[in-house]
């Protein structure tokens, strides 16, 4: 593969300008589309004309979500909207075309003109490294709330896929106490491997006190009845997507604080979220994939 | 040694509510002084009288700072003043009375009774396990501050005394490049051993880009010549007493983000602090020395 | 479940008698066969006729491997040979029996006699937790062999699945510097998430000098060119299980320290492989799989 | 500063050859006296007469001890003995001289002749360093005894200096559960920041039951009385100096698995040992001290 030498960055949020500016730090030429409305990083053309910054580059990038009103790019920093319909038009076969998270709509509109696009949200590894800024982001929220530290907390980790092992390596070198609940018997035997206490999902009820429990698992496993045996004291963060795993209105009656904490990568660490996007991307170029 | 049985606690900032509280978990009578304007935990007898409350109490606790005006306990939940005066007359010999940072006026006004305060702020332990809220606190602050996430972020610590080799160990633990800066040979030695890269503090204007500075040494390293060296987005935190370590002037003028945090402990985690006052005040008594 | 009462340990090497003496620990009943040559924990009953034991007891526990010569138990501490045909004809339906690693002969066997074999090898958990006494036993031998501490060392681990994982997590708690080869993208994010630098399988050749190779790949990725860009200092430690990963002929040409590590947790730490072997029958147990 | 050019080193075990070697590859031309029955490293120059290497050298290097008869140099790779007496005569004032460990009797023989000796025994980098090799070598000699990993096995550490710290800090990255005994209150705040559990010295007697014990206290603290406590499984490993911190005599009527381990640096790391002296000898030098 040859890196591709000009990107046009169309839309998105804070991250796709620290996007656009790394994409220059490592040599590309860059034109950023959508983002008039905030400083870009130097090196970084800022364009209001799609059609004309798509033309110049031999790869595009779309944001993730692609669009939020199923009309125009998502561009929250941008005072010019840019319609879906119009970079559909401008896209070429021969260009590298990627995107996050695109929806059927989207995949079948770009399917019509020929065009495939990389979706790096389907990548595992960006879903591997997201899981440092998503886990960081819930520690720094615990931090904020909770009136102990988390060095010698009791804390809970609910789900031991990616988000779960990451924080309970990140808590445990804080100096928590780490317990995670798990479903299955292997994962548990991981989380004890790793250092942690671990119980089955079937035992929340059981538990002795918590200071914080995250949740990132998307069931409804804190139920009105779990939620009733916590300290009222324990701060919920549940990480899961929607609907999440916690009862929120159980948990209000029961005055239990509740944080839902969605899209960390991009709220918390800008810069590490388009780092990654960017890697992901590179990585598809050398696969060949787009 | 016999456990107190009734304690007072005159006056303090958050802390000492907690205090108090945890006071009586443990199962002590607890008259609190000074926090007429906030909640109390409960088991914990609010008292507006601070003579009656100490006259009941076999033990007496003083906030630290124990006074900000040299004639009032420090007490910013109180409605009312608590006059210095009052205290140094209901105070009676045979009391175990502690303080924390008590200054020679202070010391002398209870010794002119023949009173001996046990400062807790003079104990090592304290010392010691109050550089975990310090060293979290400023992983907070840094966490805030960043755009990248800690994890893989380039942090450098000056100064290797006890909140160094915390915030070394807590960085560490997340996945931080942590490089330690220090005077002595043998400290750069330990901070190796422990995993960090070292430097000389001689050496602070050479360094290479860092994404976030942590300074612990209250000596004026970051002058005009070194901070011009640093890379524009550099955080700075000053986690050193006052004047600290930074020259803020100059940094305001090469837009250098610096953030003085000082008394992290009671700010981000209360009741840890608390924890850490009342487990030193039982060493103390333990002890005999009070 | 109701936990079985009356265990019979039939064969297997000093894990076993571990085992007999762990389960006899827990509040059970056991008879062991096969250990008249070496002492058994209190509270053991050794046994020298297997169709009575197993007629005694309502649960059977035979070792991995099961034989070694298709006509006996393996049991090395045993002067006398226990037939295999005797146990197949002792075993009864009712009784829950447990192996590990069962040929197809062998399970055809028990199966014409109506009986189910739980193969305790084939438990997840088991795997998992069987890659802790696999990784220290490695850094024994690294340790052993090495004119360096492996805090500083340069250590290359090569796959990271289970074993993989856990020796990154325990060389990095060293103080090792510690590099994965993976083929998968995804498993690279991961070892770089953990703190460990992360290079592909194809660029073996194109490495830095290390200390030590930790393989546990079971594919020739150590053929002769690989091997003969390596430091002549190396040593190479295969955790594969045969054919191995490394090239031993050419390895000894090339004066390359290889040391073909097989079957590490009975050996360095038969207690702890028994443990694990008995927390995974409790499981079939609870899951009521046997 | 500029660096010494020419070294000789002159007696000592395997880490003074590895030493050797280690300054050529350094770029310093090495004359190395008493090493006639081992190999020495290329680019290292074996000599058999000490006065005419100490003459043609700008810096020499002896080993530690020094001596271990009060006549010779201790040099156990040489067939030859190396007189005190010759080497005291052929060093002149204008050399830099350096040993380790250096008795009254070999100080004062030097300064009679005018010649000041750094002894890099005395610099506390090489303590801190040393602790390293040491801790590691106590690891390794747990693995080799114990029956159970090291991961998950409860480790008691006796004393909270150099080495106590750095072998918590390694076990507890091996996944030990670790608790510290020390006597005074900070060192055990100290352990538990560390993530360790900590006891007062007099309670060694009240512990519950460890797997193995790491003494690094040259006192008498375990005493017939406490070593009756002890479970029979559990391993002692001296790390103290002479006499040690262990009653063997009554360790051994208790049959209890005592090893008394010294000078595992050497033993166990030699090569690390030797870079440890080299960065010592380059660190006086730039301090001048020398």
């Amino acid at each position: 593969m040859t890196k591709p030498e000009t990107f046009a960055v169309v839309g998105g949020d804070l991250r796709y300008a620290y996007l656009a500016g790394s994409l220059a730090e490592d040599g590309c030429k860059v034109l950023a589309v959508g983002f008039d409305n905030t400083d870009l990083p130097p090196c970084v053309a800022g364009c209001t004309d799609a059609t004309q910054a798509i033309a110049l580059s031999d790869s595009v990038i779309f944001p993730m979500p692609m669009t939020t009103d199923g009309r125009t790019v998502h561009a929250p920093f941008s005072r010019h909207s840019i319609p879906l319909e119009q970079v559909y038009a401008a896209v070429k076969a021969e260009q590298r075309v990627f995107g996050g998270g695109l929806s059927e709509d989207v995949q079948a509109a770009f399917a019509r003109r020929g065009i495939t696009v990389g979706d790096y949200l389907q990548r595992e590894e960006l879903a591997v490294r997201n899981a440092v800024p998503t886990a960081e982001g819930a520690i720094q929220l615990a931090m904020e709330e909770l009136p102990v530290t988390l060095h010698g907390a009791r804390c809970l980790i609910v789900g031991y896929g990616r988000i779960g092992k990451v924080l309970a390596r990140m808590l445990t070198g804080l100096g928590a106490a780490v317990t995670v609940a798990a479903r299955k018997c292997a994962d548990r035997a991981w989380a004890r491997v790793q250092g942690c206490c671990a119980v089955s999902t079937d035992d929340l009820a059981q538990l002795p006190s918590m200071d914080v429990v995250f949740n990132t698992v998307p069931t409804l496993l804190f139920d009105r009845r779990v939620l009733g045996r916590l300290d009222r004291r324990t701060l919920l963060i549940d990480l899961a997507s929607r609907p999440g795993g916690i009862d929120e209105g159980a948990a209000a009656e029961l005055q239990l604080k509740t944080i839902w904490a969605l899209s960390l990568p991009g709220r918390v660490a800008p810069k590490t979220a388009a780092d990654i996007i960017k890697s992901t991307v590179w990585n598809m170029c050398r696969e060949g994939v787009v």
